[in-house]
């Protein structure tokens, strides 16, 4: 059997695919662009693909997405809506995306962009913030990454809230649902999404999204680009309405260099690295669920397009 | 009976003779300069006590330290070694050093300062990081702030151990005690310092010890300056044996405006803020310790200069 392999970056791809052999010699693995009987191909293992390349593989049986999300497969408007994907999420990203949550909570709570812009001016400024219990911090998306990211934040003493589609949330995390969007924004001292990018959180982080929260109120974004409306943060941010951003992710990555956030003093710019996945651990957790699939089995992971995440 | 008051810093002596005032009504509180019968004074409350100020207390029965150190009281030649020292830690104090802890260890794990460099360039720079669980965290003293913190590292994943005189440890930290400080040190990727300032810690952070830690190692201090040989740093810097400091407390502070570390590229300056004593919450253990005194019991946080801290 035939596992097709496509990432946009040809490095990653040589990578992967000699990866992947070795932990599944029982299947052949190759790039897409090698493949010369697409009927031979059962799985595909993919990032971002060309649209129209997993219509060609009449006997797909599924698509295994090379991270959490599955809005790169679903972009493509010729894949084959019947054919499940199976998302990557290993206990690295979870870890990863628990570290980057937190470091970035703590620095804009504890206000060290104004403590380096003091250590620059050489001035001995002493900031008193409040301590986490009395900072209200908002997770919008309540997936398996949001619950542990909002979990992660609770242990640091954080009060943490959480939104999802029906508002449930993990013990001591109080849960908003869709209907209670705007009381859940008026809470947040900062506001972190981890949603997915589905037709309903397309440019979720807008002018009327910041214009409910309290001014002054920071946002993390580690999700994806498409949440945030790029000119509607810059807008907010030179109002004062919005005073930090911390954002992982870009409408275009990488982000251009001509881009007005490179060079913004409140916006943190990080290159999509707050839970990059681990061709080590996240290798493991793709040939797990390929074998389970080989057993007729159907891996916690697998979901569907129509789905949307 | 008369609470004496002493602070270097003169608002703040106003500030806390004012709020001690309220929470002690029974009592008279004084700024030290104000008191004309110094046989009425039973209570000291005091930061940095000008050397002589309370051997000078004939009926005094104990000193309040308005912070965790004592340090600032047994340097005072003239102090009367029988009268006991009660520190004041409260949980807000905990609170803040554990979120100071967390945030400065994430930010160097994550390598943040070379992420910020790349966004000053415009250089979209990937960085994978081990996870926390592969980052190796000392914490050179398990007092009360030293254990939290080493906990809370421990809930975010880290790989944490822990060095004290008997080498007692909370469960998860491995403990290692004053015989083992080299095989401590070697084990290290981030060292953080929280140990009471005594003749036997004093200057701890210096050319050798820096020598015993990996190559590229970094240092977190929260204690106390002296416990930093300042030109030992500089020196290990330069040649890259330690990669970056971050530094909350120094020899003299406010730190000077011509001193070195300001414009370091790899030191982080914060003005002691890592823990500072928030009056309100502060002056409630102050209180407290005060009413438990009257009682005529001892205060959990009782101690002697004899000891050290």
């Amino acid at each position: 059997m035939t596992i097709a392999l496509s990432l946009p970056n040809p490095e990653k791809l040589i990578w992967w695919t000699k990866h992947l052999g070795k932990l599944l010699p029982e299947h052949d693995v190759k790039p897409a662009d090698r493949i010369t009987r697409p009927e031979e191909v059962r799985y595909a293992v993919v990032w971002q693909p060309p649209a129209g390349l997993l219509a060609g593989y009449p006997n797909l049986t599924a698509t295994i997405s090379i991270g959490a999300g599955i809005d790169h497969i679903a972009a493509d408007p010729d894949y084959p809506k019947a054919i499940p994907v199976v998302k990557t999420i290993g206990p690295d990203m979870t870890q990863r995306m628990c570290e980057y949550v937190a470091l970035h909570v703590l620095r804009l709570h504890r206000q060290l962009p104004d403590l380096q812009d003091a250590q620059q001016r050489g001035d001995w400024h002493q900031i008193v913030t409040p301590t986490a219990p009395n900072r209200k911090v908002g997770v919008l998306g309540l997936g398996h990454l949001g619950r542990s990211a909002a979990l992660s934040l609770q242990a640091l003493g954080f009060d943490v809230a959480g939104w999802s589609r029906r508002g449930d949330a993990p013990d001591g995390i109080k849960g908003y649902d869709t209907s209670q969007l705007h009381t859940f924004l008026a809470r947040n001292d900062i506001l972190v999404c981890l949603l997915p990018l589905t037709p309903d959180t397309r440019g979720i982080l807008r002018a009327d999204t910041f214009a409910k929260m309290p001014r002054g109120a920071s946002v993390i974004n580690a999700a994806r680009g498409a949440h945030l409306v790029e000119d509607d943060l810059l807008a907010a941010l030179k109002t004062g309405q919005i005073s930090r951003a911390t954002l992982d992710v870009f409408h275009t990555e990488p982000l251009p260099r001509s881009h007005p956030f490179w060079a913004h003093p409140d916006v943190l710019v990080t290159p999509h690295i707050a839970s990059l996945i681990d061709p080590i651990s996240g290798g493991e957790v793709i040939a797990a669920n390929i074998r389970t699939l080989d057993a007729g089995k159907t891996p916690d992971a697998l979901t569907h397009v129509s789905r949307g995440y």
